[in-house]
């Protein structure tokens, strides 16, 4: 089953001929949530072949515009090509106004339903929890209000061995049964335990996206154990002034972050655009966090 | 004196791997006007090596997302560029409130002065006069509230003929002078006219962009004898029904106009996601105007 990260932008504020600005789509099992959507998002989608039809959720951290200026492209696109299903879109109460009046300005109704859940707490909070997933919030320290998000895969039923099944002559109509823990019983009465006719599933995987913020440890304890970890890392170790001065975080600050959390990976992006070589970033972090990568427009994570 | 037009983005609603939305430059004498800015034109602008900080003017036509939902990016990365000097835009008047909500969203306050010239009027009028340029509004048949701009070069100075300076031993303080129209008295009492020592500029140069809109005559007077016209093709022939409903134009279309307002030559764009070959565009209007051309992302159209 797919649990698979595609990183459609990963600059920052301003955008260069190499990095576009922050988007990814987070790819379960064919269930594709795109987090953060900052302009030009549409058509890395195109670029990168994602099937953007398949979103049903969006996730905004916060609302510089290097996060969300290419919503309102997609959300249009989306009503262009003839969209009816439900998108469900996470964001700053602030959203709101900022859709309906562009919105209004250019008489578009949507022939789709939008349905805006508006974040405003400052504690992490459950916001998605379906059968595939649940997301919760990461608050953040940023200049304005910001959360991040995790995304933590639902347990998947228990795998059946297949000759199990031959053995004991277990009926089709028993499987999803047995898969979710129940035992089986014989024509004798006599019961197998699902112990011995299942293998448990591999662990439930979990992808946390932070950014943008400072160095901030109370995410520490929300993120702990996470498999993939995307922590911003906008500036290096000797631009931490400037870093603190824009509550953003320096490639080192990323790596104590994921150390602290026993993170399994550690993804680094939302590169300042004064940079020109990127070495550096994955030197420093590695120095504390040896299983780091660096992102890149297009660029695919696979998480096992 | 350069007089050149690049082309940012060429298509229409739903961007494509081919076509950016609508956005061009129109380069004066180093000058530059941005007319339309649809989403990602400020990464057009780095790919085709646009020195972006040097546009003063920013025209938008209307407000479908296609013509302006790059807007934001450009005006947020002036921002954080550094940007001082004002910068003019023209655009329907409910741009005031979409670009507010959204600096307000991001606690954003612009460090150069963005002077909005609200555009409500539907008859043609002059909204940019100085010593460069006058841009007079085209007003267009669309959905919405939508203009075309026409862009007329100011005339410029007559050519001092070199050999001339040299026989009367004309100083250099009064060359500007002559260049306006003066005459030169020698020494000895002698006028000598103007007409012996200089040329007739090159005529002044104009451009009429004309998208989004229906075939519309009313356009004509106010184009004629243009001598760049971009005029939007969005559909075929074939689909002049679908042209219609949505108050779109054909090549076919765009030629007659081309062909009754007399213009020098005819530029097509905006063509829709629908349509992968487009030498059918072409031959549609040459048809009617033999001096068309397609647009491209990144083309540039110079008029001599």
């Amino acid at each position: 089953v797919k649990f698979q990260l595609t990183i459609l932008g990963c600059g920052s504020a301003a955008p260069t001929t190499r990095f576009n600005p922050s988007a990814q789509v987070l790819n379960i099992n064919e269930n594709l949530f795109l987090i953060d959507c900052g302009e030009g998002t549409q058509m890395q989608m195109r670029k990168f072949k994602i099937h953007f039809q398949k979103i049903d959720h969006i996730f905004i951290s916060h609302l510089h515009g290097d996060h969300f200026f290419g919503l309102m492209g997609y959300l249009s696109t989306q009503h262009l090509l003839g969209r009816t299903r439900e998108l469900n879109l996470y964001a700053p109460a602030a959203i709101e106004q900022i859709i309906h009046v562009q919105l209004k300005a250019s008489e578009t109704y949507l022939r789709y339903p939008l349905k805006i859940i508006a974040l405003t707490s400052k504690e992490s909070e459950i916001i998605l929890d379906n059968k595939i997933v649940t997301v919760n919030t990461i608050p953040l320290k940023h200049r304005i209000y910001c959360n991040g998000f995790l995304f933590k895969e639902k347990p998947r039923a228990r795998n059946i061995i297949k000759q199990k099944i031959k053995d004991f002559n277990i009926p089709i109509y028993k499987i999803n049964a047995i898969k979710n823990g129940e035992d089986f019983t014989l024509e004798n009465g006599t019961v197998i335990y699902n112990s011995e006719l299942t293998k448990a599933p591999s662990p439930a995987r979990s992808y946390a996206y932070c950014s943008d913020t400072a160095y901030f440890e109370k995410i520490i304890k929300i993120i702990e154990n996470v498999n993939l970890l995307y922590h911003e890392s906008t500036f290096i170790d000797s631009d931490k002034t400037r870093a603190k001065e824009t509550m953003h975080s320096t490639a080192f600050q990323a790596a104590e972050i994921a150390k602290k959390a026993n993170a399994n990976k550690l993804l680094l992006g939302h590169f300042s655009a004064r940079y020109h070589e990127f070495q550096i970033f994955l030197d420093e972090a590695k120095a504390v966090f040896e299983n780091t990568e660096l992102c890149s427009d297009g660029a695919c994570f696979e998480v096992e």
